[in-house]
């Protein structure tokens, strides 16, 4: 079924939804607010948009254009819905394509900044879980993979261009690894724990095509209390928002 | 100056200090308590030892023989005269060579654990300070560095031995590239942030020499209150304790 939701702590946005296939994540929602952005960053674009909660979000903080590419069809229609019930169709400029195929659109060193909420479950552990096609997809490194995008990332960044990822924490040292061997420098981090105490499920990091090494650790976000709700600082990125 | 202080949070245990030269670091005291230690853990080793703090504070969680490494004739001493106070010069094997001399005490392949506070600052940055000798060995990238430490370090573990080292926090991607690079897999991260919503200034971080990926990102330690006292957290370490 496709409903119409708000998109959680910007009360202007909305977001189309198929209640069948998948959700946005949170990640997706923090991701477009870590991301470094400044006024000399004007080529923008977010790999893998899903139903394109990161361009959504990115809109509130730049008025340049930006650009999204969803290889599903199907996904990229409810993306597409969603910028026109927010009058972004202007702002945000959406491809249904594969990232493989970018260079058909742009030039290679083009981009200032990248975004990507990538697939996160890797195929091998495909047999634990039982999902349609849809969500097999968009979780699953099937289509793509980290390495993949990365390697496509670096390829369409101009020098001193940044790409934000968010991943599984666990994935950290091949995030780190493969970062490095495709000539982009980890330059800030941030871990997601699901409570205080507990080890970090999620990673956002930034890396900038630059050879200058330096790691930033800023503080880490805790999302729930122990009693499940969420905290006063996720709750606090969701207030007063456009 | 030279005096006995309490290792602090250690109510037995004495350390002898030189006052005009450095003293324990707050990692060295945290670090023994990071590493994983269990039974199966029998031949171990603490690197650039210093004083010795690390293999005084791992002695309150094994009985087996610690062994423990220092180059500077004047530190190892020191370190000396706090075993002799402790009454541990039997469980404490001190060796006052480089590590480069490993070969010479110990066969390859050898240990099951090995912990190391190495020299934090990178020659490069020496011009900026002004430090006498001692301080300069212990603290720069003088007589060792980092990857020296980790290749030595990988030659003389056994497989499924583990490695854990405290160091800058800006330099986790050097860390965890040379770890991989030299067959070390990073299993176990913790952030020191000096306080809430501060960056992180120190990593902890545990490798192992085996090849199953993935890491467990702890949740992290902040060190001081705003008014700049210690944590309860911080506190809670220090208490009770042997």
């Amino acid at each position: 079924m496709k409903v119409v939701n708000d998109l959680v702590g910007y009360k202007n946005l909305k977001i189309i939804q198929e209640t069948e296939w998948f959700n946005f994540s949170l990640e997706s929602v923090l991701l477009p607010r870590f991301v470094s952005l400044n006024m000399k960053h004007k080529k923008i674009i977010d790999f893998c948009t899903g139903n394109g909660p990161i361009p959504l979000i990115l809109s509130t903080r730049t008025v340049e254009k930006i650009n999204a590419i969803e290889i599903q069809r199907d996904v990229f229609k409810l993306a597409r819905e969603s910028l026109e019930i927010n009058n972004l169709s202007n702002q945000i400029k959406l491809i249904n394509d594969s990232i493989e195929n970018l260079g058909e659109y742009f030039p290679v060193n083009y981009f200032d900044v990248i975004t990507c909420n990538p697939p996160y479950f890797k195929v091998s552990e495909e047999s634990k879980v039982n999902l349609d096609e849809h969500k097999k997809i968009a979780r699953h490194e099937i289509k793509t993979n980290l390495e993949q995008i990365i390697a496509i990332a670096t390829r369409f960044l101009n020098n001193n261009g940044i790409i934000a990822i968010s991943h599984r924490a666990d994935r950290l040292s091949d995030l780190i690894e493969i970062f490095r061997k495709h000539n982009l420098e980890p330059k800030k981090l941030q871990f997601l724990h699901p409570k205080d105490g507990k080890k970090a499920n999620i990673v956002l990091i930034e890396a900038k095509k630059t050879k200058n090494k330096g790691i930033e650790i800023l503080s880490p976000i805790i999302v729930h209390n122990e009693d499940g709700s969420y905290t006063d600082k996720i709750k606090s990125f969701f207030i007063n928002e456009k």
